[in-house]
């Protein structure tokens, strides 16, 4: 047959067909009339004259980006399933702390496939967020009746960073005063690297080696464990544990969640600490993640535990209410202070983890963890029967199958698509799950039987199999007695927890979320469909490369992509959160500098402005952090930024600056800075936060960073999960390229640079299962689409500083008075008029229905306004409605009219149950107090709980569920 | 390589591995703790003990059903998956009536795949329903102004149907007096023969012929065209329209509604009905159904129009409130002076069309409806050059291409994966859509090039196409331009749109909905997940039978566990709604007796307790219907229906008896009730909408049915859908199976009896894309789940109605004074003690946050209480106590505490607003309004607006969206 194309489809060329709206059209919150509308009220003819005002004419990109024109949702979607085809979904008995399980659909589809869920943000605003905080709650009393222990936080980045944060809070806790720490060659081989990666830069000797001959030679600060060991063995560490806590160490036990349900807990071992994986509570495998790891702790060590903690408390009408306790820890106050820089959670995963729990209660994960130790037993003895050497009466799910033959072995079973853990040559290893069925078994022992017979029937084998675990090291404490693990075990029940639980928050799916500084936008349905296709959900992060070339296409394209976006040539899509590229980005400039015979260059300046990770990461990178002022348009003072390079010059490390900067602005003079830093031997790296100004105007690689991270849960469509899972991928320039980061267990040449610093995360390609909704918008946006959110970007921004300037002062403006993606409103003055905190107006906007900007960041008694592309000229203005009508509010106050302490701002928010109270004598009417604005009648979103208590919680601190009572939930 | 398999894994052995929870545990609401404590509330001590009394003995199944284990979720999913992977998805250009369609993906998720619409029930608590009562005035407005006539209902089961609706409604409306209608040959196959299915039964006489060249011998009271044609064709139908209105018949056009963006619309040809499918408005092919059909009217009409309409009218407050509009037209009311048996819409996939026109508005479908146009005419173009005779000038989407190798071409292009029209062997018909892609283009030219290549480019004929229809066919009216079809054309803002009126209904996620006669049971995630599965939506209705082998699998095993389960020889899944399955099985009948010459039988006995729909598809069926007395326990009169079946022994041909009965008792004489039918000649017809509690435990052919009709959506989990699709197939006895329904345009053995009746629905299998929900349902059952799952519904209504009895009189009893699955709560002593309406309760159920039961029926007065087995005890308790707290405050009445006609139950619901207003005057306080329990606290659903007045909007009838204001949302 002949071919017939005369008019070859190329995507750059015009489309043949009539356009219908396309993906951006569908992105973009606002057509070409509200534009215009805008732009009118801005006194600009078109988008580009105000990016040519606002954008510095000396940084501004001359050409499109070479990305091609945006797909359909359809032809994405097609495009992305044959590149996820290209993985094979094998049965993966790796383990490694990873491992196949079954998310129940009545969970998959209500949270993960859920908008409701998964587009909400960062708890901050309590009051309209008590059903994530709930679960988190749930999810903390899971790991604390599991561990043993009394405290847990909201989970953490992957069970290897876990480790690291042990390590560095028994690094400031423990009472030994020593550099080195114990990590037992027993753990898994990902964690070991990410804890060695984290002790350098801060000089920590760490001691890889056999617990059971190790014998200290000075004291150790502390010791990691693992419980059970990565081969499977279970250790009775007891007097372990006691030798090192006698030092003045503490310790660590990296231990399985669902091991805990038969094993006696780390707590009752005596453990300071325990943390792990909680991904088989019911999170897909994903190529490595998103997972929530856990951390918990004892009430000792409880203010020095690291990330988020949910804590009860009580709201202003006396009635209990959630909220996240002990901020005060956080390197957002802490700055260099903090011991860590980790600034989120994996809120949706933890979600789900802890629902996992809630459905199957205690009884449930018992059966299932029986299950999953009948299988082991029954494999072992059927493997014995075979006449290999392995034993199931010193593991939970693990075994260790020693033989000669253990690479012919390991080669059959991958034959038949069977992943076992390839240890040595004389070892493998074999790790059961609850998906583990009959049929399975049959297929491990019939290839373990090399064409041979079983001379013993499995279904005696499983009939005879021991569900329990080695008498010493059997649990006998009971856990998860309190109501909501006893609940909701019927799929009806479950559902309507978690619509009730949903319909308390408020997430993108009710309103906008206009944070500065966290880029709120659309995560379209399209980007988020594939995260639960099981091409990209089932595949083991340490499967054999040849099973996952899809992942390989999709991170190769998505790399590129985002080299042509930033301009740099390579990036790395390791470090799993904003703050881990903070942290793997001054890694590899430290690298540099040593590689260069230039270690003594570790001074870091970072503008007064930043945001406190900045200084958090830089400690963490062993740097010392000067920092360097800002002037009164809140830029970089120059003259000080030209001193400071010059006084360090001989130690200048890098500068860390943010671009536009955290007060909104595109600082005109950035090239400049840029070059002073170069010129003193430093380099730049900028904080991508704010990369959705950029995309398609300017590049970092262009101007002059060396490096930079991307949070693609901002800019780039990953939603924010309710606080996590995010993603930071680092891009860095040719010169940096060979110290990106390396992974051991799966090195390949897109994580191992010639001199690679270790790796960060626990998967080499961090949370690979969800960058699938990055690419997705990449390539349905097109260059011009993403070029066009940037401008609508700014020009929202703008409407609303011009909107509420008369009403709020905005506290900086860049060329030509505008501003970038985002304003700053400064409320400071109403507390001298009228008495009224920025957080006032934060709460009264929820009885609007929305969620506050950001709050006293960057500037005490501020509001940062970022409203995205994606938000519509009639939501803009139903906001900006809403924050002049507050201002009405306070000028009320202000005039004497009303009482400065019982009024509608004081009090908010207002739940329903406080406004029909019988009893009402405030000066203000209930439906003032309700219904400020006519469109709240049409729909009104009411939070549940009054004002919350941050003080009283702190101060009586409680983080788990009340064991026999409930507390807030019908 | 040799085997091990020394153990079988057989369904029926007991499971190697130790159990964790069965897919029934988490389907069934309660566990045997609540299980235990309900039965000894009862007295009983076993639900075996308490179903050996409930159910007679006589007709108790002594043996388990023989359906075999249950699957897990996970093994269920992955059989279907298999089965599904049998259906081949090809590209179907084949057209008649179903064209492929994209279905947004952000309705995809948030409607289709939500919880939160498809669980909700039919909109008759309209408080409580007021989303999707918009949604669905959206959907009438579209239709209105496309079809440019002035009303609309809120949709039908099929387009064939909806033709068959549009000819009862002129047989009763003409002004000619005439059994005649003409229909025009170029309708599509399935739609005439559904026509002539219905018409025969009623005595019409059915003309198929050519419009051009019809001369009537006699008058006609109407007549169907298509318009476009069938084949394509656009005629010009005014001239014939006058003709036939001019001697007193009504015409009807059967039109595309995407064709009428661009075309004259029917209501300005002067045409009296427009029907048609909506399917390609963004819903699925799902070979075949549910899809929404739609039919519009002029005013002159509306009254007579069948199915559902919403309508406007206002609350108690005076605010605009939607509800479902002249009810008193509809079969429950009307009984056997109905002129059609229709009780449901297509509710779910109305509203996704609805959704499809509001996210796409006037503009965007004109840019499809220009695009389809273009491809069509480019097509038309290519095929020319290449010699074919074909001609786009006179048709929209569609070519008739005339070849002599048309069977030739046809299977070259069937080899290629893409399926054309066979018309004939001279014909083939294409169509094309919104999903064609030049590509697709290409790929045609090129198989009709036959290995040559084309003269010209396509790129050229692309450019040059005209996207026009023909001058004298050109839409010159404006249409849509009311603000909700031109303001959520963002994703942000539609799934905003969505989620506000999914708010504003309360679904099954938020609590139960005891009905009465609809069973509201879970529709497990498991189950509804395989439906949005390419491989079962993709499918086109008349794709040739080797491409839809996985269907032809599923069908063929669903229908023997439904034969299995009702005792039936044969199954027919062509039914698409419970009342189709009524009438259907009404056909079977009356062939069977017109196949033994015994064509007089058509005396139909119907108890009074019957449906409205039995009287209503008995009349349709061409049957006269007697009724039967009922005794005072509400069993049928045995004496009455011995007398009235030996009146009519000549000429009986059926008894139409629904068991357990409407009065939700198990009649202890049901196997003497059909032998008394049988006895004089009759059929016995069982109504199957309480199957639910006979599943496992009695089975209706064996005790003397001879047809039933199954609701799928009831017993076997297809979620209501807000309103529908639901699913009637029938089942029959050996003896009737070879009247079974066929289909003329894709017959084989599954739908072919050796005397069919003609086609009842439009698709061969009706709403075939939803079986999967039943197949997966019975599947992880299995025999003891569906056998466990009976007997707790049976537990739960004994449960119910022994906490109600105290406050409420259980009005009917059977053996052991137990109910079946269901309860008559009777309130009408409460209208003579304090004045309440059985109404009043109803709507105060909705300040506690349910839904209530079904009201009045079968008994005027009274409250009919179904719980289904998927509700736990503790929500159950829920339900008592607030029926019993309602008791409480209508005691107040009794005892002169508070005025009759101003107190909680007359006021009721209570919005928000209400309770909030300044100004309150009522003798009860708004807590006790709001709260009067304390769980309400917790958890409170706010009705969105007050009593809607349901006379007032009947006469002021509205129900299109107002052209230039709002009435209601934000």
């Amino acid at each position: 047959m002949t071919t017939f194309s005369p008019q070859p489809q190329s995507t750059q060329s015009p489309p043949a067909l009539l356009e219908v709206k396309t993906f951006a059209q569908r992105h973009l919150g606002s057509g070409s009339d509200a534009i215009a509308q805008m732009l009118d009220q801005l006194g600009y003819k078109t988008l580009d004259a105000l990016v040519e005002m606002a954008v510095p004419q000396a940084i501004r990109l001359q050409q499109p980006l070479p990305l091609g024109e945006g797909l359909s949702e359809a032809e994405a979607l097609a495009q992305l399933k044959a590149i996820a085809q290209q993985n094979q979904v094998c049965h993966s008995y790796i383990g490694m702390g990873y491992a196949p399980c079954i998310t129940p659909p009545v969970i998959l589809r209500n949270i993960l496939e859920n908008p409701g869920w998964y587009t909400a943000y960062t708890p901050y605003q309590a009051e309209i967020a008590q059903g994530r905080l709930e679960a988190l709650l749930n999810f903390q009393t899971l790991v604390t009746d599991l561990t043993g222990l009394a405290m847990a936080n909201a989970s953490l980045l992957d069970e290897a960073t876990a480790a690291a944060e042990a390590m560095a809070l028994s690094y400031g806790a423990a009472k030994a005063k020593s550099q080195r720490f114990f990590v037992s060659q027993d753990c898994h081989p990902q964690t070991i690297e990410v804890v060695q990666t984290r002790a350098q830069p801060l000089g920590i000797e760490v001691i890889v080696g056999d617990h059971q001959t190790f014998v200290p030679q000075a004291p150790i600060f502390g010791a990691l464990l693992a419980y059970p060991a990565s081969d499977g063995t279970l250790y009775d560490y007891r007097p372990f544990i006691a030798q090192v806590q006698q030092q003045g160490g503490l310790v660590t036990l990296v231990a399985d969640l669902l091991s805990l349900v038969l094993l006696t807990p780390p707590g009752e071992l005596g453990a300071d600490i325990a943390i792990g994986n909680t991904q088989r509570f019911g999170v897909p495998l994903g190529y490595g993640g998103p997972h929530a790891a856990y951390f918990a702790t004892s009430t000792a060590y409880q203010r020095k535990m690291p990330g988020r903690i949910v804590g009860l408390s009580k709201d202003a009408n006396g009635n209990p209410a959630l909220r996240l306790a002990l901020q005060t820890r956080e390197q957002h106050i802490r700055r260099d202070k903090a011991t860590s820089n980790i600034c989120t959670a994996q809120v949706l995963l933890a979600v789900i983890a802890s629902m996992y729990g809630v459905y199957h209660g205690p009884d449930g994960l018992k059966a299932i963890a029986h299950r999953v130790r009948q299988c082991t037993t029954a494999l072992a003895a059927g493997l014995q029967h075979l006449g290999y050497d392995t034993d199931a009466s010193h593991c939970f799910d693990t075994l260790k199958v020693v033989s000669d033959r253990a690479g012919s072995l390991w080669q059959a079973a991958a034959d038949q698509g069977l992943n076992l853990r390839y240890i040595d040559g004389q070892t493998l290893g074999i790790t059961l799950d609850e998906t583990t069925t009959v049929a399975d078994l049959e297929q491990l022992l019939l290839c373990f039987a090399q064409g041979g017979t079983l001379p013993v029937s499995l279904g005696d084998l499983l009939a005879q199999a021991d569900v329990q675990v080695a008498p010493g090291f059997r649990r006998t404490s009971a856990f998860l007695h309190q109501p909501v693990f006893n609940r909701y075990h019927s799929e009806t029940e479950m559902l309507r927890y978690l619509h009730r639980l949903e319909a308390k928050d408020l997430a993108l799916n009710t309103s906008m979320i206009p944070l500065g500084s966290c880029t709120m936008k659309l995560n379209a349905t399209a980007e988020m469909i594939p995260i639960t296709w099981p091409e990209f959900g089932q595949i083991h992060p340490f499967a054999p490369l040849s099973q996952t070339q899809g992942y390989q296409v999709l991170f190769q394209q998505l790399e590129q992509d985002l080299q042509d976006i930033t301009g740099f040539a390579a990036v790395s899509l390791q470090p799993n959160a904003g703050s881990q590229g903070e942290y793997a980005g001054l890694l590899v400039i430290r690298q540099y500098h040593q590689q260069r015979g230039d270690g003594h260059r570790t001074v870091c300046l970072i503008p007064q402005s930043a945001h406190g990770t900045n200084p958090a990461s830089a400690v963490m990178a062993g740097m010392t952090v000067v920092p360097v002022r800002c002037d009164d348009q809140g830029n970089v003072d120059l003259a000080d930024l030209t001193a400071k390079a010059q006084q360090h010059q001989e130690n200048l490390a890098a500068l860390m600056v943010t671009y536009p900067s955290t007060h909104g602005v595109f600082e005109a003079e950035i090239r400049t800075i840029c070059q002073i830093i170069h010129d003193h031997g430093g380099q730049v790296y900028m904080d991508g936060a704010n990369m959705n100004a950029q995309v398609g105007l300017c590049r970092p690689g262009d101007f002059g960073a060396d490096v930079c991270h991307l949070n693609l849960h901002k800019t780039f469509c990953i939603p924010h999960g309710g606080g996590g899972p995010g993603m930071g991928p680092i891009g860095v320039a040719a010169h940096l390229a060979p110290f990106l980061p390396g992974h051991g267990v799966l090195s390949n040449q897109n994580t191992l640079g010639s001199h690679p610093i270790g790796a960060v995360s626990a998967a080499p390609w961090g949370s690979a299962s969800i960058l699938p909704i990055s690419w997705m918008y990449i390539k349905m946006m097109g260059a011009a689409g993403l070029t066009e959110a940037t401008q609508l970007a700014i020009l929202n921004a703008n409407y609303m500083a011009h909107r509420l300037a008369p009403h709020y002062p905005i506290l900086y403006k860049g060329i030509g008075g505008l501003v970038a993606h985002e304003c700053i409103l400064d409320l400071r003055d109403l507390k001298r008029t009228a008495g009224i905190e920025v957080e006032d107006v934060a709460k009264r906007l929820m009885d609007y229905g929305f969620h506050a900007p950001t709050v006293s960041w960057p500037v005490a008694g501020t509001m940062m306004v970022e409203p995205t592309e994606s938000e519509s000229k009639e939501e803009l203005d139903r906001f900006c409605d809403a924050m002049i009508a507050i201002r009405q509010e306070v000028r009320a106050i202000e005039q004497g009219q009303i009482d400065p302490l019982n009024n509608p701002l004081k009090h908010a928010p207002h739940t329903a149950e406080v406004l029909l109270a019988d009893d009402w004598d405030r000066p203000y009417s209930r439906e003032q107090a309700a219904y400020p604005l006519p469109w709240l009648r049409q729909f009104k979103f009411w939070p549940v709980v009054g004002r919350v208590d941050n003080a009283y919680g702190d101060r009586n601190l409680v983080c788990s569920c009340a064991p026999m009572e409930d507390y807030g939930t019908v």
